[in-house]
């Protein structure tokens, strides 16, 4: 999820201004942690980072609630296709992929699973969907969509086994998760049925539709995150330059993952804004937490 | 979940006998894990432990679709209650709790959860449960079920509460997670309409039904795990103790997290054993996850 | 469900032209149908009607699949607005009532359904849902939407109680529904914050949105129902046509329920066209079927 | 199903001498209102029947929520098997079998639907199952339900096909949907793992698993249905006798539906019992709904 990069850079410069003793820096993505992680490992990177992607209230929040349901937005939006008694092919099932196969479902789609990591696979299994190689599902899926941060995830011998009319979207990091230029070369003509549809025409007279140029779908077509997920996103990122500010002589060129109690408290806040009450502790509940001599 | 406790101390004695050298032990369960480092903080652990219940070959399956399903199994063979339409509360979100909220709602159950984190219960807001505390779900629920590692979850002022007829259960740690005592000086008489249940009559005529004595229900009155969950609890006994056998000049006196080695090959293992293939990344497409040069 | 309204006139039109000896008209909506039997009933009725809405391929297919979807992607396209854990109150649990609930819900909103049937209620009940009166709802709910064929569902005394914010919509048959004369009469101020939204601020200070003017949301800010919902709808209008042609000598002037053959055979086609295969009956099932005399 | 039929034929007994006048029978099973339908086709039916099985307080209870969710248990009970992640074959979408259906999902199971009925099998696809032939079906299924009221669903082409370990059970009308028989010629072995399980080798090296020998595997494992489901059936059994009795003099030898005021008056009971309210139609919104006047 890249959405919101530009608000994030512009917010990083106004406390930048606010903060001059902050050395270092905050990133919001999953594709920009796994990135800014490889430049640590490659001794590449200049100041510490705090992993704002990490905390719960971000990926929970807007990888698996926003993603899953602007994704379906975006879809909707570019097609008005029906969803329900569709196959619909979800690649990967990171925070992003799981939200989207949980929303597919729970708008009557039959989800299909692609993994490359056997723990995420198998628990996709376990959650109800059928779980195969994109090979297999390519000639039975009516829609795909691509969260994987990988490039090249739908390919040209993907496209080649697909049903005429398949739909094909992304809403992972950028638009090299499905191979247009494969697509572009495969092609003998090209139409635009609709505002974000490019209807790709094969030799074989099977048509492939293509929404929104390979973009992530949600921005694309659909209006990215709402608001009330935006909002733990940004507060991560807020409390995360404090706590760069705070720290700034013990941190080291690293990447680090947000404290949970920044996490925490911000899912305080957010409950409280709720209005949802939960319980506390009472005493003999802390104490008997913290022994291990009491039970059998 | 404590269930296999006994299959396990005997398999911990087998393979003592044959790996002399194995210096440590391995955890299988949420709340041994905690106790364990309660003790590695207070200096009071002798030897290393491998937390096998920190994989997600195990809490992912044993501890949310084992104890989800047992669980649903347990109050039912118990009660023989029809669980569509009822409301179920479900006391805790963590692993086994979700499991079971996720299954009472498959059930066709209206499931209310109470958390004392606000991470776990922003998470189950946005699952689409009721969050409250138990004091507000206590004259609302039907069936009431705790699943905490705590004490006293169901205390007193909650039984006061109820409504006549409620049920109440556990599938936490231990029998303390329901407060018994405080029902029993309660009560001005009890019955035991079928097995598994004790009928508390309350000086007002109300009737509370404990399930199996505040026991793990799953265990007092199903069956506890399938095979097809304990296989891969089973298996990260196996390969940690190995590993223990490997690494037993480095370990110290702690408690260790599950390789995720181990938990990575047990997953691969299990697809295979279930039929399932999955994807493998191509040479281009390591690279690119590898690197951060490319992409916008 | 009145989308598509233009389009079915413009059929009848062409298709009046083509069978000059048709005698009858063919109706598509649940409001329509109920017109045209109150209509029967009081003899005001000039010439036979097929009731298109009763075909289980229609309702089962654009009021609960068509609706339950298009109400969701009007509500997110007019607010965009995260469902995930917000309180949904669906008013109607007829069969668009019940689309909406059921994806309202696979959004992950916490669903509340309001009913006068005891029925309908009673069923919604068992389908996990919270059932109130609005009244009870009216406090609670973050998002409302009406689907019952009535007016003034929600009323005055409901605007009285709703929280700051709430947003209000219909996706029933007309803008009577929600009374908004009298939000109108209720509100000091009365803002637009978004292309769809009205919003009224009311003299205590809370803010109420109204969406589409009231009018069905699908419509207003969405695109109605996807072609591959329209597809079977219009079929059964262009069977019933042909029904009311070859059977004109027999018709009445009733309000005829559709033939289950024209139901079943364009189900036959809609399986075919999505690629579906189905078992056929054995003579020997046949048989049995018909049979009385086997069996214990 | 056919649970409960001894006490149904008890109350029918008891009932009978208290109402002397009544002539007829009122009937509570699918099976049985198709084998009394086809009598009364026959001109074999010697007095009225009311087919309680009809009412929606009986077919949406008992046959759905109550038939869906004790066969789960029963499965559950006979086999120990974790639901989730394995593929479910439901044979039969009517009201037991989409019970069925609904819940080995809500279990974590990947559902597949067989149907001979286009409309049904429509149906089950826009609920996001997978529909296909059973021959189809047949070597991709782990567990197997039959719940159709015909024979032979599940036959020697079948089990053919089948994998090694596949469970196959029936809750539909009798043992006769499976093909017993044929199994038993096919295997050159047969076993008893389990209480309920018969266990047949086949030549080839397969071994299938039986379910209580074919019997409706929620009253062969479990206990039938819950109370709260029996509770409208029965009610619906002493409405439609009192019916019968008030109306001896107008009834003729046929199957009659039950009368929906029978049905909506045990629902509103219910909804009492279980403490839900719901909204009453103000004189404004009757006068609207009877009228098609107004509107546009």
């Amino acid at each position: 999820m890249d959405d919101g990069a530009d608000l994030v850079s512009t917010l990083h410069k106004d406390r930048r201004e606010l903060l001059d003793n902050v050395r270092g820096g905050t990133e919001e993505t999953t594709t920009g942690v796994i990135r800014l992680r490889a430049m640590a490992n490659n001794g590449a990177l200049e100041y510490p980072i705090i992993a704002v992607n990490d905390a719960m209230t971000k990926h929970f929040f807007d990888n698996r609630y926003g993603t899953g349901q602007s994704t379906i937005d975006g879809i909707v939006r570019a097609t008005n296709i029906l969803l329900a008694g569709k196959t619909f092919v979800v690649a990967g099932y990171g925070w992003c992929g799981r939200g989207l196969a949980m929303r597919a479902r729970g708008m009557g789609a039959n989800v299909i699973v692609t993994e490359v990591d056997p723990l995420a696979a198998l628990e996709a299994v376990m959650d109800g969907f059928r779980v195969m190689p994109m090979e297999e599902a390519a000639p039975i899926g009516d829609i795909f969509c691509t969260l994987t941060g990988d490039i090249n995830v739908i390919d040209q011998h993907h496209f080649d086994r697909m049903k005429d009319g398949a739909i094909v979207s992304n809403s992972g990091h950028f638009n090299v998760e499905v191979n247009i230029p494969s697509l572009e070369s495969m092609a003998v003509e090209k139409r635009k049925p609709r505002e974000f549809i490019e209807q790709y025409i094969l030799p074989d007279g099977r048509s492939l539709n293509l929404l929104g140029e390979g973009r992530l779908i949600n921005l694309a077509a659909a209006e990215g995150h709402p608001a009330s997920v935006m909002d733990m996103s940004f507060a991560n990122q807020a409390l995360s330059l404090e706590y760069l500010f705070k720290h700034a002589e013990e941190l080291e060129n690293m990447v680090y993952t947000i404290p949970e109690d920044i996490d925490r408290e911000i899912a305080r806040m957010k409950l409280e804004e709720m209005g949802v009450e939960i319980d506390t502790l009472t005493e003999e509940q802390e104490t008997y937490l913290a022994s291990w001599e009491e039970g059998t």
